[in-house]
């Protein structure tokens, strides 16, 4: 269906354009490309040269953010979303958000409308040195200092390292222009089931749920584990387990409906059958679309973390590693995605809260910010075999260029 | 005090040959020389050259245990413990009671005692591969099966390519010539912290505890932490927390007063913050010194993982790694050692039970075995501080000197 006077989206491009990047760091169907990873930074210079052959102008930025600029007149929105992965993660979390954003340039070009779009892709949005290292860089949320503490979740390594590794060292970073801006869409995979539940394919989403993290660390004492006796063993690992249960417990009766919890994250040490865990450490996050619940699980926790001290013979140490709280999305752009949808997908689109956390609730902080979700295959994702229908994908992007293309005119 | 027509230990050359050995793979004031490394090799090449040098005729076999063998004619005891190490493991544990063997070999000799000892180094007593591997092998109760699918428990390499890393493969394995031996005797350090509660210096072991080990693996469904409702998840993670806790409830009543059972090891897939754990496994141990103890464990914990299976949404497989039972060591070989140690130690020697597990407990499937004891500092093992006091450790190889003696000419 053609509608009058709006750009139309290149399909084959759009998908040609998806799975040339899924090639850095290909993982069987997904994709393995952790931020500032060799894969990662090669994505970002090719990512450079598809904007600039767009008509864009690109730069990376000293903390890895990509942004290619329009040189279009008038007002202008802000597209993107991050082309980072999770370890062994998926081929469109969250790079489909940044190709769409290129797709609806060139197609917002192709069709003469007047304005034009910044594209971004966010560096660490899946926070493998921190939470949305790249879009709080961007509203000037994150300082020297943090960068400077930063390390790699898992191996340690310093971020000012990684950034000099990558090339990135001295580089200045992109600082937010509000003015410049009418606003920020991003388009992402639902990541969850409630769209092919619902037999939907466009969500347009209302809130973004908040998301509170912390390093929960025991403290006991290495051992043998044939010699000594049980009631003078002081095991990290058991305290680790037992708090967990007691989570677990005490939780459903303080969160909400839709909260959800996690321990994603364990290590013991040192790690062997014959030793008793002198050390152990988790990370514990939970997610809420209201602050309300979400303070009340962190007192819950607080709470359960100093019986657990209390009671046990290990130390414990409750570190809070970030703290974002729910993001209300812009009510004129989300009529303005789901007028787009109405018309491109009629009956099946639907308004939805996002449980996960995107870097428009970063930039939500500066401009007024809207998501559009495409399904997700079976609800999967933040694994190799998360995919979408590619006819899901082709109608997402031409959903946002229509929204893109009315937000800019209206 | 001398003790006419006994031998006498070195205790210069005792104490020299253990420094030197603690340099392979020495880690901080322990060491670090897991079973078939490169630092394990090298040690047992070493210890090759010193047996050489004490008269014994030095033997690596095709699973990596190194034996030592006297040419003197008569009667002969066997001597012997582990060279390899824990991770990141004690200075002595279990090489002490290897280099005790060789300095009774030559105190003997030098004594005029015209019996002789076997001296062996047993290959991977700290079962990176297993349990008991080398020891088991020599006793005749180690298949070319077994061995065939043996893997390291941690990086999962195979026993067969390890073997021929380390130069080993083809070569012949050594089996007991039970006629050739009145019995096997191991000295070793406690690792517990009885002896030093007592203030005692010499340990006359009655029985080894039996250990049982498993591996369970919890199966779940990996999924993104944001997206997945609670009352959806199969969250392997969770599952493993919950039934270690109902282990630890468990237990107290179906074991005996100095049953011990520990959680040493746990790994978590994929390991992320912000993705539902989707597999996970742990290995549980347990030990006592009574085989219906253990057998009362063993189904509390087959009921438990049945429960959990039956009450929880992750698949839940639980194998049997192995099963030790306890051991009850000679008792004229007790008899002898208590004699030396009456002699040595007035007063300061007690008899006891091992609670960890150790070669002597394998060979006594085919000899009379018996254990002499050491204290460990702090009772303090399996980490790189174990340590044993100077004069403790000379006076542990003159009363097993006195004792091997005694056994020979009795």
């Amino acid at each position: 269906m053609a509608i009058p006077n709006s750009p139309s989206i290149d399909g084959q491009r759009l998908i040609a354009d998806l799975k040339r990047i899924a090639e850095f760091g290909r993982y069987k169907t997904g994709v393995h490309r952790p931020c500032l990873s060799p894969q990662d930074m090669q994505s970002r210079h090719w990512l450079m040269e598809r904007m600039k052959d767009a008509g864009l102008e690109p730069v990376i930025d000293g903390i890895g953010n990509v942004i290619g600029r329009s040189s279009a007149p008038g007002p202008k929105l802000l597209l993107g979303s991050h082309t980072d992965t999770q370890p062994q993660g998926g081929w469109l979390d969250g790079v489909m958000g940044v190709i769409y954003g290129l797709e609806v340039a060139r197609a917002l070009k192709e069709a003469g409308v007047p304005f034009g779009v910044d594209v971004a892709s966010w560096a660490d949005e899946e926070g493998h040195f921190g939470a949305f290292t790249g879009s709080r860089s961007f509203v000037g949320e994150l300082s020297d200092a943090e960068i400077a503490a930063a390390k790699h979740r898992e191996d340690g390594t310093p971020l000012t390292e990684a950034l000099q590794q990558a090339g990135l060292a001295g580089k200045p970073r992109l600082a937010i222009e509000p003015e410049r801006y009418r606003g920020y869409v991003e388009a992402h995979i639902e990541q969850g089931g409630y769209l092919e539940q619902e037999k939907k394919r466009i969500g347009v989403v209302t809130a973004i749920v908040g998301i509170f993290q912390y390093r929960i660390s025991f403290a006991g004492q290495q051992n043998h584990a044939g010699t000594t006796p049980m009631h003078l063993r002081k095991d990290a690992a058991q305290a680790l387990f037992r708090l967990c249960t007691a989570i677990n417990d005490a939780f459903p009766a303080v969160a909400g409906p839709r909260s959800v919890w996690t321990v994603g994250r364990v290590q013991i040490h040192p790690g062997a059958p014959a030793i008793v865990p002198g050390a152990a450490e988790m990370i514990l996050q939970f997610r809420d679309e209201q602050r309300e619940v979400m303070e009340r699980m962190e007192a819950a926790l607080m709470h359960l973390v100093a019986a657990a001290q209390a009671d046990g013979p290990c130390g414990i140490e409750i570190e809070t590693l970030s703290r974002t709280f729910p993001t209300v999305m812009d009510g004129a752009f989300q009529d303005a995605i789901e007028a787009a949808a109405r018309l491109r997908a009629p009956d099946t689109w639907m308004r939805m809260p996002s449980a996960a956390g995107h870097d428009a609730q970063i930039i939500a902080h500066k401009l007024p910010a809207a998501m559009l979700f495409v399904p997700s295959i079976g609800g999967i994702s933040h694994h190799y075999s998360e995919d979408t229908s590619e006819a899901d994908i082709l109608l997402g992007c031409q959903v946002l260029a229509d929204a893109v293309a009315a937000i800019l005119k209206g």
